[in-house]
């Protein structure tokens, strides 16, 4: 068996022990004669494994005590949805920074639940920078301000946290939680679907600040109530309980490799290897600003497109896999999550030399 | 490593040959070298397990071309909104037939999205049967007909298919989809959380009628509509990948056991070694009027609940579990779906005859 390097944004790479134990415990977990996926959700087993899952997001994460942590179903999509109709109910009105592809459908899908304002955008320049928040035109009577931490398809990166004062900042992290440290105490809510750098695709996680729950609109479904969900220990329905499982074996990982702060300086070496090859060279370009790049989503283009379907080929016949960009923006993109090793950032970079130095 | 019967409700017993194999491909699936879970959704080896478990499904069940397959997220109880979000808006009011804890839950839920009409309710007798039809009050304008094919908590199954006119027919079929034969055509939409007849939970599974598509209301989440869903197939967001792979399985697993006919065949068979011991024995009682009786779960009391502790732990001492009935009727409850062996209903059956040898 050879492994390859799989860049895909998602779904995506998996840590390999992670792989193995779920291997191994598939038919038997821990002696109880059952897999992971036949346990009843209400059982004293899943029960632990679901306790010891948050247990360990709350501690890698420093997540308070007066935040709940939810396990949900949807992904980001149907929290786009799920987001305002839980919280926009206290005063009808919400602030949305749009800085890619994500942002702007996060935006737009609010637009059903009450008054949206785009307090920034980074439309113009084609999503190549973070605006800055003195541009921002904030709404201090607004019920959340809506930011997407890290956009998969234009690359770029919050390396900061913006300052809402009173007004609750909400995040969808879906692409870089885990990847370093925040300070969750300045967001009131964070969501993030597992299948980036967390676990397998059906999985939700919310974060969020018990004060906010409670608004939710009357056409709210119940499945999907953060004050229902936190009340039942996300299990007022049957919880995604073997992706929860899996979610629980990365967390743990996570821990070995030393938590958030070694993550952090592992992600950050693998992407100045790709970064300072692709500034050197001028047959690769990356469009983004220097200061907005995202650690985790690379785009990045050949001098010719003409080129790219030989580049993509020749990658796969390397076992490098999953590199074709975006439809909406075309080139390339290496994703880099948590899970990919920096060999696997060396093979890139090797062939992507090798093939510069015979196309170029 | 000795395998338990498992009789949960839900998640459930899975077929050993599908853990197995699923275990076996782990790291690597069909040599591509990465997991299902680590695969993009959008690329061709997860097209190809996507493409397949619907081809499958539709031949297993017979489905009709009019009808769409949605894999989706949020089980039957997210369902319970999504149905009327997507159906009430031709008319606005909808039809629910009452025969137990499910039914009700659904019934009260799309309450939030137009007028709700109880059509026929079990309730007075304890949900121990199914109403007829003679004495269901349908309303001919209504937007569908609402029932629950098979009510876990109370035991009780349709083993009859409503006619509802030209007014569509829409089944939780959660708890005994692909355990018999079922003329689709007679529905308008069929829904089930894939956790007990199926696979894991976080997959649900739709399949409906595509003229009845495109009504649904403006609150509507983007990633709960089933028009936006059909048009992507089921990949307006990311579906639950890994969820779908198993159901897949789980289908050919089935095919290979001779498909419906056959499975029912093999359902009855369980159920009858179960029942008839209840009506042989005086010790044990099963409620339920025996037209009704369900052949997925059967609950049953003993004399003396008083014993209930010591038939739990003699049971999970001989490898038996999940036995204890739902907290709100007490009891018991024997799940026996597809997956559950004759060999784990026979042993339930010898282990109660000693029970009651014992005690009674």
């Amino acid at each position: 068996m050879t492994r390859v390097f799989n860049f895909s944004p998602g779904p995506a790479t998996l840590p390999e022990p992670v792989l193995r134990q779920a291997a191994a415990e598939m038919l038997d977990w821990h002696g109880t004669g059952m897999s992971v996926m036949e346990m009843s959700h209400r059982g004293k087993e899943f029960i632990s494994i679901h306790a010891e899952a948050e247990a360990d997001l709350r501690e890698l994460m420093g997540i308070p005590a007066n935040y709940k942590v939810l396990f949900m179903q949807g992904g980001a999509i149907g929290e786009n949805a799920i987001v305002p109709m839980n919280l926009i109910g206290r005063g009808g009105k919400a602030d949305y920074v749009v800085t890619g592809d994500w942002s702007k459908k996060s935006q737009k899908e609010a637009k059903t639940f009450g008054t949206v304002n785009v307090a920034a955008s980074g439309e113009a320049g084609k999503f190549t920078s973070i605006p800055k928040q003195s541009e921002w035109k904030l709404d201090p009577e607004a019920a959340y301000v809506h930011i997407c931490s890290n956009e998969t398809i234009g690359g770029v990166q919050f390396h900061w946290t913006p300052e809402t004062g009173n007004v609750p900042l909400v995040a969808d992290m879906s692409s870089d939680i885990l990847s370093r440290p925040i300070d969750v105490s300045k967001y009131g809510l964070i969501y993030a679907g597992a299948q980036k750098n967390m676990g397998p695709s059906g999985l939700t996680i919310v974060i969020v600040r018990e004060d906010l729950m409670g608004h939710a609109l009357p056409i709210t479904p119940s499945a999907f109530n953060y004050q229902l969900q936190a009340e039942n220990d996300s299990m007022f329905n049957t919880p995604p309980t073997y992706a929860i499982y899996i979610v629980g074996l990365v967390l743990k990982h996570f821990k070995a490799m030393g938590g958030m702060a070694a993550i952090e300086a592992h992600n950050k070496a693998k992407a100045k290897v790709l970064y300072d090859y692709l500034d050197a060279s001028s047959f690769y370009k990356n469009p983004v600003n220097p200061a907005d790049r995202s650690l985790m989503n690379v785009p990045f283009k050949l001098k010719d497109d003409a080129l790219d379907e030989a580049f993509l080929k020749g990658a796969q016949a390397k076992g490098m896999i999953q590199l074709k960009g975006h439809r909406s923006v075309g080139g390339m993109r290496a994703s880099i999550y948590n899970a990919m090793s920096i060999e696997g950032v060396q093979a890139l970079v090797a062939y992507m030399k090798e093939f510069e130095a015979k196309n170029g």
